[in-house]
């Protein structure tokens, strides 16, 4: 048996998440089955982190552990074809027995796209749709505001339980260009629904109907209200898993 | 009654093309329900064309008889907020009532988008993916061997039935920009199938399987049998409308 890391890419727009769930049609479930008819046999998966439903990844990791002597090109050439459109396997990496896809994984970058002016269809599948342009400077003001070791209690959704609540963001960056504005985030790790969170406090920050200093409060309050919007998934992609 | 000229933009992933079809969703469709939802009443509405199950549209025309008083913006920003995100009304515009949706066009232009390389599932939805790049070269030796006025009767499919087969190309042009290249032509009209089979042919040609002057032989036998492969639907996007 040999370790495998994949790396795959997916539009996540009709899957329920990266993770196994009874009664739904999850990346993992399709995964799971395409290397089934590869290999023959069964396959553990282990990947790099859940993903919510409608998110997509330029980026996922996941490992296997596998008897397949099947050379590397062939390997990936297989399970694409046998994978849907809106998966692919971009990378296929032996690895050695200790590393594990999500405990190894040292960081995540995430990025929030959002574009504004008239709807257009092509956009509307990537990207959250905003009324007019929000001010870029206020929202890099509260980014930076991110930076650093923070309690990030607040700036998540209850329902999934982690006792740590502390996250270190290494780096997080407002960026425009034509009619878009990207929210990227780094950091070691992400507790549920952050980044859709930071992402609508920057946004709310950006159109004035937050102060950009507001992450202080929310760190301190640990108070989800204090926060803007959660932003639906469709604007969010895992861009980068760092290892 | 005032007749108003409407440009939409669609993704045509999930619908079986533009015009009515008893048991299907088409654009027309469901354009037809949310005008029904704004005005209060039915609309006829005439298309520009029609288009191919899951082909898109970065510019479609139809035209409406009406007699609502609703204002510009809020016309666009109404039905808008009413279509599925995969569907945008991008503009609204009074026009003599001797004006034609469909007749009045004096040409369109589409596009047929290819990429190659490893499968990438953001591309796979509007691009049709190859194998290796073919030579553009070739290509656009064929592109030029189709402008001006040809019987374009061997490059269409069986099916829909027109007396006259003959049409004038405008222009006709092959790019590539990155991993992605672009079957670009303009026409007075175009047959069933038309573009689809000629963005096959030209393929055909950039791999050296069929000659770069295959087009006189087609045009002359008027043969189906001597062009390349009919491409997808997902590669095609309506682009242009002259009016």
């Amino acid at each position: 048996m040999k370790r495998v890391l994949l790396c795959l890419a997916f539009d996540g727009t009709n899957y329920h998440g990266w993770q196994f769930q009874p009664n739904a049609v999850t990346v993992q479930s399709i995964l799971n089955e395409s290397l089934e008819k590869l290999l023959g046999v069964p396959t553990n998966i282990t990947g790099c982190s859940r993903t919510d439903a409608g998110v997509h990844a330029k980026q996922f990791f996941c490992h296997i552990d596998c008897a397949d002597n099947i050379p590397r090109e062939a390997f990936l050439k297989g399970l694409n074809s046998i994978l849907p459109n809106d998966i692919a396997v971009i990378d296929y990496r032996e690895v050695d027995k200790n590393f594990h896809a999500r405990y190894s994984a040292k960081g995540k970058r995430y990025v929030y796209g959002m574009y504004y002016g008239d709807k257009e269809p092509f956009d509307e599948r990537y990207y959250y749709r905003i009324d007019s342009i929000p001010d870029i400077r206020s929202m890099n003001e509260f980014a930076a505001t991110l930076i650093g070791e923070h309690d990030f209690q607040g700036f998540s959704s209850s329902g999934r339980s982690v006792e740590n609540t502390i996250r270190n963001v290494n780096e997080c960056v407002v960026t425009h260009a034509g009619n878009k504005v990207y929210f990227s985030i780094s950091a070691n790790g992400f507790l549920y629904n952050m980044v859709r969170i930071l992402a609508g406090t920057a946004l709310a920050v950006g159109l004035g109907k937050l102060p950009s200093r507001i992450a202080n409060s929310v760190f301190n309050d640990k108070n989800r209200s204090l926060a803007g919007d959660t932003l639906p998934p469709h604007g969010l992609f895992l861009e980068e898993v760092f290892y």
